[in-house]
């Protein structure tokens, strides 16, 4: 691909532009094809790529805007009264097709509302869907999960095209061929689970292009037993934060572990760089950003807390997402007759 | 308490008498007042006794049945054509006032099908719950977690029975005073989640005797934030499993670390005791077993491929229960007037 541009809500995040811009500078300085848009209040952006000396980058450039989404906004006020602000602004230039992505670290609820109403969803998609990758046993292997907190509640409907959308994930940026997809259910026995799950459980099992395996458990998830993981927005809200809970319990417990002797001591200090590692990956929310997916443009979220290595890692799984084309192919998939459904 | 008598499920779990036998000893060995029925096959449970040199211990009576809930048997059928099972039997026992709880390591569909339709459910309690204990930030502190997976779906005056009957949970079996009762969401925020979850929530806050806290995220359950975290069984059995499988994957990479190298593996050796002794804590399911509550009567679900300690540790939670007597107090509570709906 000749050449990428990405709008950067700067003035999201807990931190704003003293993190943003930093990630930007790394990003372009890594990537020789990739322009950045820095969506922001233009004084404090000037400021801020004078201080670390990269006032006249050519590939930064950026697009002043007045107003800032705060983390405190509700999702309709920030897409009804903030239509100056710096996420706003990113997510009008992908519509434009002045930039083929964005990347934010604001406000979640306002981001999914005001991606949704920019962007609107794909044809044949309802609603789009939060997903991410998780490390699973083995090296460098992962698995997609989706939904994971876009939506409270999905329906049959919802769920079998947050499936063929997480397939083309799969595909696409990890070059699976026939990733294997499952459901995620209190139990892997067919009568579990309510009911529109094992509706949702039927039509993939009828649909010969997917590859369903059928119902996987919690415990499941981390096995490599599925490629793609689908639930509604609650489950896979509660599964993340879960996971991100259980590590930094056990990196709590290891460190009471450790403070008991001198010996103790000396051995966490050796492990503790492997162990830290280890948990950063169970918080890939916190650390590698998530996509909203389903939507005619790709939008990265990254965490609010985010520092400016998670901002530039969530910049370049966006460089992937349109390398790939993903919204395309996703497009391409759901016109491919898998949805046959109205 | 002068005399406590448990039944106990010989037949159920994957090894049944196996195992159960030995955690019966143990426990009668252990408790001087405990009098165990063993309800099962009579040949097998004298054989097992008398290979183990217990063969007329006076406080192990045999209650003999023909029939096993298999693991694989569906919940309505176990009902309604294994009557003479030891499951049933067990269960039975409890409803004549000839046992004052049971503990199986059975199939757990049938178990609660069975148990609600044997002991049925405490006035007030539409549904009875599956809560288990969940190991927290410090030392032996913990979080008590319920539906842990009885019920898929929750209305609100499910989820508001459940506070109530989590809180007594914690009150008389970990003593606390005024315990702090969250209700589980994929937010903070009041906007936040379903519904039903809402309207359960402005029902707890409306209730002075119950001490709501609000919403909690999946990754609040481990800092005791709060005591009791309630949730629908779907979500509460995807936690739980996903908490489970998370402690395996750290296992696993912590195996793949201390085998880089011989000073890896030497680490490795002298850690494991104590990694393994972390994430068995965070497998409740299968060490302590749980308690499905809000029946009239006390049943302990042990896991289907526990141990005999696990076993045993199920049935010293039994014994617990009892003395704290739980089904009363769940009973007083909600005559208080807790429960002003129908």
């Amino acid at each position: 691909m000749k050449n990428l541009t990405i709008a950067l809500d700067v003035m999201g995040g807990d931190k704003g532009p003293l993190i943003t811009i930093s990630s930007a500078i790394m990003a372009v300085e890594q990537q020789a094809n990739l322009h950045l848009i820095l969506c922001g209040d233009e004084n404090i952006i000037s400021a801020e790529l004078k201080k670390q000396s990269f006032s006249k980058h050519p590939r930064l450039t950026i697009s002043p805007t007045t107003e800032v989404v705060e983390m405190t906004d509700k999702p309709s006020f920030a897409l009804r009264y903030k239509k100056n602000s710096s996420m706003r602004r990113a997510l009008d230039l992908v519509r434009e097709g002045k930039a083929q992505a964005c990347v934010s670290a604001g406000n979640t609820g306002a981001l999914f509302a005001t991606a949704h109403f920019v962007l609107k969803t794909l044809p044949g998609v309802e609603r789009p869907a939060l997903i991410t990758s998780l490390p699973t046993h083995g090296q460098d292997r992962h698995v997609f999960m989706l939904d994971l907190g876009a939506n409270v509640f999905c329906d049959a409907n919802v769920l079998y095209q947050f499936a063929i959308m997480g397939a083309v994930m799969a595909e696409q940026v990890d070059g699976l061929k026939q990733p294997k997809v499952a459901l995620l259910n209190m139990g892997e026995e067919e009568i579990k689970g309510s009911d529109h799950i094992k509706l949702a459980a039927s039509e993939l099992a009828a649909n010969p292009e997917v590859n369903y395996i059928g119902f996987v458990e919690g415990s499941d998830i981390f096995t490599n037993k599925a490629d793609v993981i689908v639930c509604d927005g609650f489950v896979g809200n509660v599964a993340l934060k879960t996971c991100e809970g259980v590590a930094r319990l056990v990196y709590e417990k290891a460190k009471d572990f450790f403070n008991q002797s001198f010996f103790a001591r000396l051995l966490g200090k050796l492990l503790t760089p492997a162990l830290k590692k280890l948990l950063k990956s169970l918080n890939p929310d916190q650390y590698n950003g998530a996509s909203l997916i389903g939507l005619r443009g790709i939008v990265v979220k990254s965490h609010g807390n985010a520092n400016a290595k998670a901002f530039y890692s969530a910049i370049m799984e966006a460089v992937k997402e349109v390398e790939r084309q993903v919204p395309d192919k996703i497009k391409a998939k759901l016109e491919q007759g898998l949805l046959p459904r109205p």
